[in-house]
C-alpha cells in the first residue's frame, strides 16, 4: 500500500501516528522472518501518559475502551512503520490482531471494545487492513492500561 | 489431507462441520500470507446461540467448557474450509491452537478444557491435526462465552 | 547461532536447560512451518512440580513470578532445541514471547515479571534472542501456575 494514501486517509479522519516506539532493554518493537512481522504488544500512551487506565465494566466505558484500542492500533501501526524505515509502502496486509480488555467477569462487550483497534486499522489501511481478530477479557494489564493490543502483519522482502 | 477422509471422520464421530463464518464489517474469518493461515478467535454457537455461556469453576463444569471447546474447533476447521474454497484438501497441518478458559482464580483444569478442542481436532485431521497449544484462564468472553480459541494453519499454495 | 555458545552462556550464569518436554496424547512440544516454530505453552516446572504456583499480587511476588518465567523461558528453549535434534545451531532468532501472568485485578508490573523471561532468554541467546514481546494478567493457568509463556521462532532449513 502507499504511505501518502495512508497519511492522507488518517488526517482526514484527524489523526496521527505516534512516533514508533523505541527498543527497550529486553525486547524489540517489531521482529521479522521472511514476510511475516510481530509487533510486540501495545498499551494506549497519550504523551508519555497511559490514556484511559482501569476496568472496562468499571472505570472505563466501552467508549473509553474503544479510544485505547484505536490509539494502540495506531501505535502498532507507527511501529511497523518505523521497523520498514519510515514508510509503509513495503505493508502488503495486516493478519492477526489480539485485543485484550481488562475486564471483570461480567464484561460481554469485548467486540465493541476491540473495534476501536479494527475500525482504525480498517480505516487507516483500507482493505488491507483487514485481519482475523481474537478480543479476551483479562484481569490486569502492564500498568494498569485498560486494553494491549498486539499485531501479525505481512510485508514484500 | 483429503478433505473427503475428514468429513468421514467427523461423520463416524456423529459431528459435522458448521456453516463457514461470514465476514464481519471490520475483521474476517481467516487471512493468509504464503502458507500460513490465520483464524479469527471462536466461541462456540449452535443455530445462533452460545453453547455454554458463563465461567468454569462456576456454572459451567469441565464437560461443558470441553464440549464448547470442541464446536469451537470445529467452527475454526469450517472457517479454513471455506477459506480454501470448500475444500480441506490443501490443508497440510496445524501448528498452533490456543484456548482461552474464563475461569475464576481457582481453576486449574484448563488442560482438560482444552483436549476439547485439541481432540476434536485429531479425531478430524489425523496426525496433521496435532499442534503447539497453550491454555489460559481469562476473565471474561466476549458475548458471556465460557471458551475462545484462534488456530494457526499451514496449507500448500 | 551456535549451540555451545549458548550452553556456555548458560552455564556461566548457573543455568542449564531442562529435559525437552515429552509430547502428550492430544498436542506437541513444537509445531514447524517453513522457518517458523511454535512452542506450546510452558509453566515453570522443576523435577516434576510446579515453580511456584498461586497469582501475583497474593502468594506470588514478582521476583517469584520473574523465577518463574525464566524457567519457563528455558523450558521453550528446550523444547525448540529437542524439535532441532539436540542443537541450537539452526536457531536464527526468537520472534514473539507471551507472557501470561496468574495476576488479581490490581496488579500492574507485568512487565517486571515478564523481564524473567526475556532476560533470560537474551543472556542465553545474545542479540538473536531479542523479541516482540506482550505481557497480560490472566484469571488463572493451568494447574494454578503463576505463569505461562509461548515462543515463536525462525529456524534456517
Amino acid at each position: 500500500m502507499r504511505d501518502a494514501d495512508v497519511l492522507r486517509r488518517l488526517e482526514e479522519l484527524g489523526l496521527e501516528l505516534p512516533s514508533p516506539p523505541a527498543p527497550v532493554a529486553s525486547y524489540v518493537p517489531v521482529t521479522q522472518a521472511g514476510r511475516l512481522l510481530f509487533v510486540a504488544g501495545q498499551v494506549a500512551m497519550i504523551e508519555g501518559r497511559l490514556l484511559h487506565p482501569g476496568r472496562l465494566g468499571q472505570q472505563v466505558s466501552v467508549e473509553m475502551g474503544q479510544e485505547s484500542a484505536g490509539r494502540a492500533a495506531l501505535q502498532a501501526l507507527a511501529a511497523i512503520r518505523g521497523h520498514l524505515g519510515g514508510s509503509l509502502d513495503r505493508l502488503v496486509q495486516l493478519l492477526q490482531v489480539s485485543v485484550f480488555v481488562a475486564a471483570d467477569a461480567e464484561f460481554v462487550e469485548h467486540p465493541k471494545v476491540a473495534n476501536g483497534a479494527s475500525d482504525t486499522l480498517i480505516a487507516a489501511l483500507g482493505p488491507e487492513g483487514r485481519h482475523a481478530r481474537a478480543a479476551v477479557g483479562v484481569a490486569s494489564l502492564p500498568l494498569g492500561a485498560s486494553v494491549e493490543i498486539t499485531v501479525t502483519a505481512e510485508v514484500s522482502e
